[in-house]
């Protein structure tokens, strides 16, 4: 079971110029093959089939809590998009049919996130085509698991990167700069985790790509708080084990990697605006609100 | 954000009678356009691509809320398949390779359940086809969501049902017969918020299909405990406008609906059994026990 | 059985400027989703796998009759999209190799739609990826297919007007003013059937989405005809007792909906002129006429 | 536009003995890459975009007119399909749900027949995969679009004839001793198109592959009516002109083809009978026969 | 078994201007369906699948032989697409990720090629699909895999023009012109291999689609050496009954076949430039050229 | 380009009892994610891609001549596959097509491998999914291509084991216990070129799976051979870098590794069987055996 929260890991920038292109290119780090939905339900599947969770509970433990940090990149990646789209169409006013609101997204790399979603994120990557399970790879076998984990963050960290260069919109600067600080500690959790069941040493291995990642701005700054070092316990109660793994020095910076008992603070989301050219949440956003409004009273809200 | 709570929704009996083909019809729970990936992820996308949710608060949190629950049900379909295909295979000692541990699987529908994983859960359908991006229908404006989100709800009830009466291993009962309660909540949730934004009377729609549930024998249980008319906020804080929409009678019985403020206290799951001969965790579960010990032990626990 | 009829059910505008990127888009219409390939195959379908039909005949023809219907607009979406793509390789004129024909259509959305197909409709959505038998839902459950095909006309009314206001060829517009009126006269129909079989009232469902159809200019004109008003019987014989369920106020205008019984007269179909730059029919369109003219003659034609 | 008849091209046997392994087998008929789904729309997309039709008339209408007759071909095989599936569950009696009344089709080759459909015909082939528009082949340069037509029949009777020896269902086998003459005058009439429209001489590629059809007892007697000679017109009034292609004599038996200036006659097709342990058309038919019984006084029928 | 040799089949320009819309476009002739995967593969397991190759030899021998050569196919257009990739994102200088390397990449027809792929081919299509198996025909009847061969190789020419007509990339037009030229040579081979097998006079197909190729100067080079009339053999010591098939005269041009004795001598291929903005091979590969050139030191190279 | 020789690379047992259900199981090592299509691709398209191949020649010629090998894999699956076909259907005799000579293959788990292939290998899985592009990892990145190199041949040696496990026909045991132990030499060497290349040391991750290969007879007769310990050169002349990374103790016994300087020297294949039934290669393969004979003598052969 989870327990939601309305908050979001990461402070995005409010909407600003829409860039419907760039939000095209950040469905990829959303349904790509390494994207989040893959990283999320990946180790999601992999904590439902982990068989004998009680002889080798801190690797369970460990992928399960990473898991559901994952959630939490979705719902970035989705604010990004959506915040990437607002404005894309006029805004603050009705729809007038004969003008075709829409004129301006003609052309657009992938047509249906305005024709079939209200210029919102799509469960696709960056070039339409949806994300599949095809993308979870769960064989039960813990070595065979681990190391596909730690090639799969090395691949979404390449993405992330790639994204990063492509798209320049401060909201996609934002995203990828923040995820590749913690796509980062995930893939150092699975090599550690390697490490520590096998005897092999990949320390060696990282960084993987080689990116600099303190030479990224965006980047830098959630690594002056530290949040390449920490790995989150988002749990009310379970998942306490994950101390027998993420621990020992950071294969990069020999900073001493730490684990921190609570999920991190977060943050309020932007709510994004009415886009009432493509009928989000209506044709008329102010009605709705009236009876919500009304609802919310009769409730005693 | 979500924090995962190490507990399921519902009871389910232990690995009895191994049932491969059973578990495979039961997938199209987890990966069929109406199976529990389909509600888990259309949920969740339509909360992430609201627009104006402080206008629209108690829709919001409503699907929100909802999406929530829905993780608790992957993870159940997923410890049902697990249960189901526990002892497939021979169990509690080495494969030996020439005798060929996997014969007795031969011939059963969808061999990836055996080849590919570990005797788990796939992210797929009864047909071995991967769930996909494709089935999350997320329009951005909010009537015709909820006029998907309830036929959604109505095509799960067939498709639960349908599973219950093809497949008579015990988990699967206990599965669907918890599923066939729940999913009729969130099926009246949908119902009301329709009914509720735009004065339509749903009512005589129920039930849909024309299932009489309380008929069922593993569904009477849970509507003994009222678990048809609850509706748990699955938050520590957030969700609480809920409230304004899941209220007034059940379609069906005439009985009041109920919002209760917290989630539900859930289960122990099982843990499911190594499989050495799939290497489930390993070929030797005990080695990775005996490292894992170690490691507890060095970290103090 | 169909017999074929060589006309069409609206009228479009003969090929004008050539726009190769709002065709991309009209695509959505053709195989998306809530194309009209879906809305063709669904009712064709659930019509050929409706048990029963004695008992229920009304409603077996129903949908047997408005899938008859749905024939006509994929043939009329086929024509806008060849329409549209007239003259965008340079027409009239043998190619000339060297100097690229096609060079134009470079960066056009689906390539396909030049390399693969001579400049024609393909059986596609509006991201070059395949309509699929996945978009067809047939339960066999009459409540849950009315359900369903009320939704589906939902979503299609939606994609409808998103590409109106997308795309101003005046081919597109011509196309999309005449399916909203008709594509809302089925949405409308599954809602009464639905009406009188459960006993729930739907009207204030209406419009949904939000879409002032009457302020569409192309549309308004099909309104004053009462094209929104007219359910036509296409069969010479059968399909007589729809006349059982297509009766009452419409639910936005309250006037009287009406049973026509035989198929529109409909138009001459636009001759789609040769286009030799993709050899179609023919590096030379006038040697095939030449050898069809002197089989026709053969044959006393 | 299209006119639909009531009756169907070929008579089946009435439902006996269910056979839900056969029926499996003969979706391939409907959704394989040869099945009639693809004939239908690969002709129907091929008239569609069909360019310079009034320069080349007679090959326009030989494609728009077995387009037409390839409607009933999909008509019959969910004909098929529903007669070997009725009965595959309990019938003629509600569901007692603790029974199972599904469980005899647990194990059978698509479990979704069952669970998604009502004992019904999927727009799928043989192995649960969805027809897909990337079997419509449609590039507009004739001579190309005759030769792929003439390798789709070869193809489609290749397949026919092997579902023929698969599967021993009575109404399998009428289907497919049907299919294979009606196949054999489409392949005929496009080998005869190219050679009116090449010169070549394709006569001596007959038969391919090189099935007797006249051994088949299911052919023979609809080659005694001469079903293989003849070429219907499925239009009131249009395609005339076909008699120019559709002539001389046949490549196997010297024969004289000959255009039939009407549709065939056809039957009255099966009524398949209600199913209600999968709720088709209802958990209680006669209930919807009520109701359909009052409409239809009401409507004065 | 195979040998690979490091040549290529024809001469490539090296890299000029980089045109990455073009090399969209190109993808079609990796990975669409009638793109050289599609042949290399169909060939290939069409003589996997061969039965009693003693039997029939030579027509053996033509399918795996022609399969060879198609290998080079796919390897000449992977190059093709290198080439027009490669200076697509600044090249000869680390990434400064700020100023976002690929930002002249963002809106390229498919993203992926940058993001997930560094600047090179991809094994789709033209729209970003992946190519699949369901490409592959091998029904082991030979006729019909003759007729299919047949087929494949003319549909494959139409693609190969169309794209030749789309870009003028200098690389882009060397492919076409050579492909053109021997895609001809195999459209020949299964017509010629059709005729002695069945007797059929296919001559007057010829050619198909209508291409004079001789007007094309990019093909015309190769013709003047006759490489429209050899049929090479690649193999070192089999296939050689080949020449009992291809043989007699050419279909357009009456000139003699010939059978070539041995591979053709091919060309030594670009070596396509680092791109280190996409980390190919590396970020820095000046280090990885150090660490190759000591261990070839180190192995005495 | 390639050179193909008639020879495979291990001797498979003649046909025996055919196992259909075991050849649908073999079919996961052709077409699954992890099979050999996959890694045949995997590398070839890695060696297309590979820039500043002169900086980094043995590392190109690693990859480039293990992608040579894996066309011998391919191979040998799809003769395995024939030879656990041949004989499914009655052969050695006309089709009486009455009796339905595929009767005994109803049910069988992927009918097309009968209905539209001659009972030969498909270019699928075992769950008759087509092999797709999307199982292509070409990131252009060295060390991150060589780390999915290591991962994917971890998870084809579990995919190997499973159906060894699974499968007891004594053609897919002699394929597996040979696979097994060539996969084998190609996961270590991408763990070697890891390691030569960043210094980090992954002997400690082998044998991953925990597979004792040693311990399969069909695997440890290889192993006596030294099968091993081998990379052969695939080529007449290129790739002689490969020393440079090929050496060193296996991670496994200890044994020094070693290059063979040419290709093994394989086996005659197996000639399958003709299945007339299927008409592979035809109803009546004694007439082919004649016009083959005749044009073998007109060719002086």
């Amino acid at each position: 079971m989870i327990l939601r929260l309305d908050r979001v890991q990461a402070e995005l920038p409010p909407p600003s110029d829409p860039d419907p292109v760039g939000a095209g290119a950040v469905q990829e780090l959303m349904g790509g093959r390494f994207g989040e939905m893959s990283t999320f339900m990946n180790y999601t599947f992999q904590s439902f089939n982990f068989r004998n969770r009680a002889g080798a509970r801190p690797f369970y433990e460990l992928i399960a809590n990473i898991a559901a940090e994952e959630f939490g990149h979705i719902e970035l990646v989705a604010a990004t998009i959506g915040t990437m789209l607002s404005g894309a169409s006029p805004n603050g006013e009705k729809p007038k049919f004969k003008q075709g609101a829409l004129g301006g997204l003609k052309g657009m790399p992938n047509p249906q996130q305005a024709i079939g979603g209200g210029l919102g994120a799509l469960c696709q990557d960056s070039h339409g085509r949806p994300w599949t399970g095809d993308n979870v790879f769960s064989s039960g076998d813990l070595v065979e698991d681990l190391t596909h984990n730690f090639f799969l963050e090395t691949g979404a960290r390449n993405n992330k990167l790639k994204v990063y260069e492509m798209v320049d919109h401060p909201a996609a600067r934002a995203l990828t700069g923040y995820l590749l600080v913690r796509g980062g500690v995930h893939q150092i959790a699975y090599a550690r985790a390697l490490e520590l069941l096998t005897g092999a040493d990949l320390t060696k291995l990282f960084p993987s790509p080689r990116i600099p990642t303190d030479k990224i701005p965006e980047s830098k700054k959630h690594m002056k708080n530290g949040e390449h070092l920490k790995l989150y316990r988002f749990s009310p109660d379970d998942y306490r084990e994950i101390v027998a793994l993420w621990k020992g020095p950071h294969p990069e910076t020999g900073e001493e990697l730490e684990v921190v008992d609570e999920a991190p603070e977060g943050f309020e989301p932007n709510d994004p605006p009415s886009q009432p050219a493509v009928f989000a949440p209506d044709y008329a956003p102010e009605e709705i609100a009236e009876i919500a409004q009304k609802l919310r009273k009769d409730a005693g809200l």
